[in-house]
Parts: structure tokens; C-alpha cells; sequence
């Protein structure tokens, strides 16, 4: 059998990372983590799940190898991940911020509290930055979705048939303006936007949530744009750590914007992961709503 | 009898307009259109509600010498304020943007359309500045709840017994800054935030539902603030014309508040509108909420 042509040319030293190296993917809820698991193996490597009691999805990671861990227990997760000779780790899935009686601590994490209660101070950005500079002290680098599972970030451009007007375009500026603006409050990765009229700022919520809203809004006579008006736009925050906390659409989310009214997705290109993109697309297709990447910067 | 000695020394054409003139309250939702006719009776001047179709409340509406009016019926409007013998009007309750199957068009408001459409594709500001400029131009003078009403306005300081914490000022300060920053884009007057952490923005939904949420949010346990955290705050956008659509509290938004697990509520002092000061404050102090009226630019 000859060797893939692909990784002839590459140094040795090089492909025996890229190929027999274990990523520890710690898993928060949501179908994402499979996503990630799925393009990791589709690039030759081997995915190790570290499930996240009480958010991680027990059909999702029960398809890899994995080990569930709770919240606090910083000790049994190194150990498990030297065992399973990871080098790399990604922090992936919704975590929301946990109630504190979910939390189990071991002395590996007590020791740790004092810079993890610092880093809770702050907003999500600063917690998933604190926890990655203490993953990292342990000689564990922490990498983003771009890194190890690059086909389901969304790309510049239309993704299905349908494609924004011109008033879509000018509310897709506006909401990404926007979010922009409320960066420095680490809230807001999406807004809904219709005829130049915020309609929605997302906070502690989420998207469904969010998108849930505007339909019962529309239902009781309280949103006046017509039908099919109105974007739903999700961007990173201006200043967040790219490797955590990407916005994410799915199917749901088509689902979702269909139901409250609107017109379209429009997404950061580069920087959104979609779940499950070929029935994104479908999905978007059937319903008559368009779904874009939008190059940030070039709004307009 | 002897005259009122505060009146004495003003000049008698001034009197006359005090205290004779009739005015023209154009009444939305809610229960501020009868806070507002009761408080400029109490200064001894006339209130003649004009209660829009499918928003002002009839059983308050009926109190008071009344027309009810459709919206886009602006000849009648005039004709009436004018038999009426108002030459002030104030715009006042909830009025959210109406499905066009309600509107009414009579021929003043058909020639006034051109400008009326360019007003509604602005924000709630621009729109509402817009009326008010087409209002002016038939003679009527426009005025503020300041103007007519000081009294239902929130003055500052703590309104009941209970004040905020040094915890809750940090995030009374954060979300006074978040509701400026916002402010181009025309939404959010209020926004809820606990421990530093912003959970919530308000857009289209108003300041119930988006209580409402945290209250649900809570129940879900992804709300990971402990009970009797974090504050709701109300303001003015920045540079909103402070004739119209003032932030608003009642007993109902302290009852919200209670339910959500927050622990009080800061409204921008002398821009805010109280709907029942007497069981707003007794409300609060049952529920050992603070609720402080919070000088602009004195957040901290």
C-alpha cells in the first residue's frame, strides 16, 4: 500500500502529529461536538470526548471514545488526557454558566479557584480565556474549531438558492454594527433586525430563545414588518478569543427564522460554525430564505 | 377668597394659559395616560384624552371628556383638539409600531403620507419626532410629561427603604453605559445585569417579556446568578427627544422585577415615569427590592 501522495512532501515530523495524535474534545451540549468530532476524523485523527456532566449529550459522545467528567474536575481530566496522549484540546459545545451546586471540585481544580473565580468576574470571554491559560499551563495547547475541524466553518458567500435584497443587506450592516458596538459588554453574538427596526439583542437567552420571541411578538400583532422581512445575524464578538464560543446555526435555526418571520440568516465568514451544513442549506432552500456568509468589513 | 398667592406674581397672560387651556393627551396602552391626566388636573388645567383605537384603555380613557380616534385619522384629530380648545398636546402610553390593517386614513393624514412613511422608516425616535414636527405645523405645541405632569417623574435617590449594594452599583453603572452605547441604534431603554454580567437587552418585546425571560431563564437553571442578584435598569436613550416614550415603572414592573430574582430596579432620575409612585414604593418595600432614581452621569 502506498502512502497518501498528500503527506509525502510534508516533514515526518509533522504527519506523525497530524495523523497519531488523540485531540481531547471537551464537550458542552448541542450537536456541535459530533460536527467537530467528525471533521477531526475526516482529517485522520482521533477524537477523545470529554463529556461535560449535565450539558454534553450522552447519544452524541457515546459514538467515540470518551469519558464523562463533572464540572471542577481539573485533576481527572489531565490525567485522562495524558492517558489518552492528547496534546491538543478544544473547548466546544453551549456551556452556560453553570449553577454552583453542579460543580464538583477535585484538589487539582480547589487549587486552581482562586484564578478561576477571577476569570468568572469577567464575562464569557474572559472565563473560557482563563480556563484555556490554565489548560495551557499543563502542556495541553488549546486550538479552535479553524484549526482541526475547518469544513464546518461557514464560507464567504450564498449557501443556498436564495439570496438578501438590498433592504436585507442594509439590516444585515446594521445588526452587525451592532453587535460590534456591544462588544466591550461580552453580550450580543446575535440581533434580528427588519426594515432598519431592531427588533432583538440576544443576551443570556440564546438564539432559539430569541428567534421564539420574535414569533410570539409577531402572533400578538406587536412586530409590523410584513412577512419575510428581516434578518437574523449572528458575529463573534469583536474582540473574543476565536477559538471559543464561535455562533453556531444548525437546521433548527432555519427552522426557527422560518417561524418568526424573516427573511434570511446572515452569518461572519470564517468565524460561524454550522452543524450539519447540507441540510442547513436544504432546509433554507425549502422555506424560501437565504442563508450567507458575510466577509466582515464588507457588510455592504 | 383670596387668589392662590403662587400665581399672584406671574404675569396674568400666563395665568390665563395655566390655568384655562384645555390639553390634548393622545393616549396609548397602559396605565400612565391616566397617571398623566390626573396630575395636570392637579395643577388646575383641563385633560381632554384622544384615546387611539385598539391601544388606550377605555376604562381610564372614560374618566376624563374623551374622543376616541383611529390611527391616520388626523383631520379629525385636529378638528376635535381645536373644538376642544387645546393648544398643547402630549403623545403618551404604548404605542407599538400597528399592523397597517389598523390604520385609518382620512384625507389630512393621505396628504401628510410622504413624510408620515419617511418618519416610519427611522427608528421609534425618529418617528415620533416626525409626528410631532406635522402636529406643530397645525399650531399645536407639543409637550413633554415634564412640562404638564413634573410629578409622576422619578426624582433621585432611593424611593423606598431598601438601597442598592456596592455590587449592585457596579452593575447599575455597567447597564446605564450599555443603554448609551446603544443608543444610535435606536433601542434598548432597559437591560438587566447581574454580577457584571449582562442578561439581558431589551428590544421589541418591552420591559415585561424581557423580565419574563430572566424569570424563565432562571427556572431552567441557565440563569446561574444567585436569587436576589442584579438589577433592572431603565433610561432615556441618549439622544432621544425627551417629549416622548420616557422608560416607565409601575407596580406591575416591581412585581416582574421580584419574580425575575433580581434585586431592584434604577431608573434614569427626572427622565422616568412612575405610573403609581404610592404602590410602587409600597410593593417594593414589601419585597425588600430597592428601587433608586440614578442622576445621568452620576452612575457610579
Amino acid at each position: 500500500m502506498r502512502p497518501d501522495p498528500q503527506f509525502v512532501a510534508a516533514k515526518p515530523q509533522e504527519n506523525a502529529i497530524a495523523i497519531n495524535d488523540s485531540i481531547a474534545i471537551i464537550c458542552g451540549g448541542g450537536a456541535i461536538p459530533g460536527a467537530v468530532a467528525e471533521a477531526v476524523m475526516r482529517r485522520g485523527r482521533r477524537p477523545v470526548m470529554f463529556a461535560v456532566k449535565g450539558w454534553a449529550d450522552p447519544q452524541i459522545v457515546g459514538r467515540y471514545a470518551h469519558h464523562w467528567v463533572a464540572l471542577g474536575q481539573a485533576g481527572r481530566f489531565f490525567r485522562l488526557a495524558r492517558a489518552e496522549r492528547c496534546r491538543e484540546a478544544i473547548l466546544i459545545g453551549t456551556l452556560v454558566r453553570p449553577p454552583l451546586a453542579q460543580i464538583r471540585l477535585d484538589w487539582k481544580a480547589i487549587g486552581l479557584m482562586p484564578r478561576i473565580v477571577r476569570a468568572f468576574a469577567g464575562g464569557d470571554d474572559r472565563l473560557l480565556s482563563g480556563i484555556a491559560k490554565l489548560l495551557e499551563e499543563d502542556d495541553l495547547r488549546i486550538v479552535g474549531v479553524k484549526d482541526v475541524a475547518p469544513d464546518i466553518i461557514v464560507p464567504e458567500g450564498m449557501l443556498g438558492r436564495y439570496q438578501p435584497s438590498r433592504d436585507d443587506r442594509a439590516d444585515i450592516a446594521r445588526a452587525l454594527n451592532l453587535i460590534a458596538t456591544l462588544g466591550p459588554f461580552d453580550v450580543g453574538q446575535a440581533a434580528v433586525v427588519a426594515n432598519n427596526h431592531v427588533l432583538a439583542v440576544e443576551a443570556a437567552e440564546g438564539t432559539d430563545n430569541m428567534l421564539a420571541r420574535i414569533a410570539d411578538l409577531r402572533r400578538q400583532g406587536r412586530v409590523s414588518t410584513p412577512e419575510r422581512t428581516g434578518v437574523l445575524v449572528k458575529a463573534p464578538k469583536p474582540k473574543q478569543d476565536r477559538r471559543f464560543d464561535l455562533p453556531t446555526i444548525g437546521p433548527q435555526t432555519v427552522a426557527n427564522v422560518v417561524n418568526a418571520g424573516l427573511a434570511g440568516i446572515a452569518v461572519a465568514a470564517g468565524d460561524t460554525m454550522m452543524a450539519d451544513p447540507a441540510e442547513v442549506i436544504a432546509a433554507a432552500d425549502r422555506a424560501e430564505v437565504f442563508v450567507v456568509g458575510v466577509a466582515e468589513g464588507k457588510a455592504q
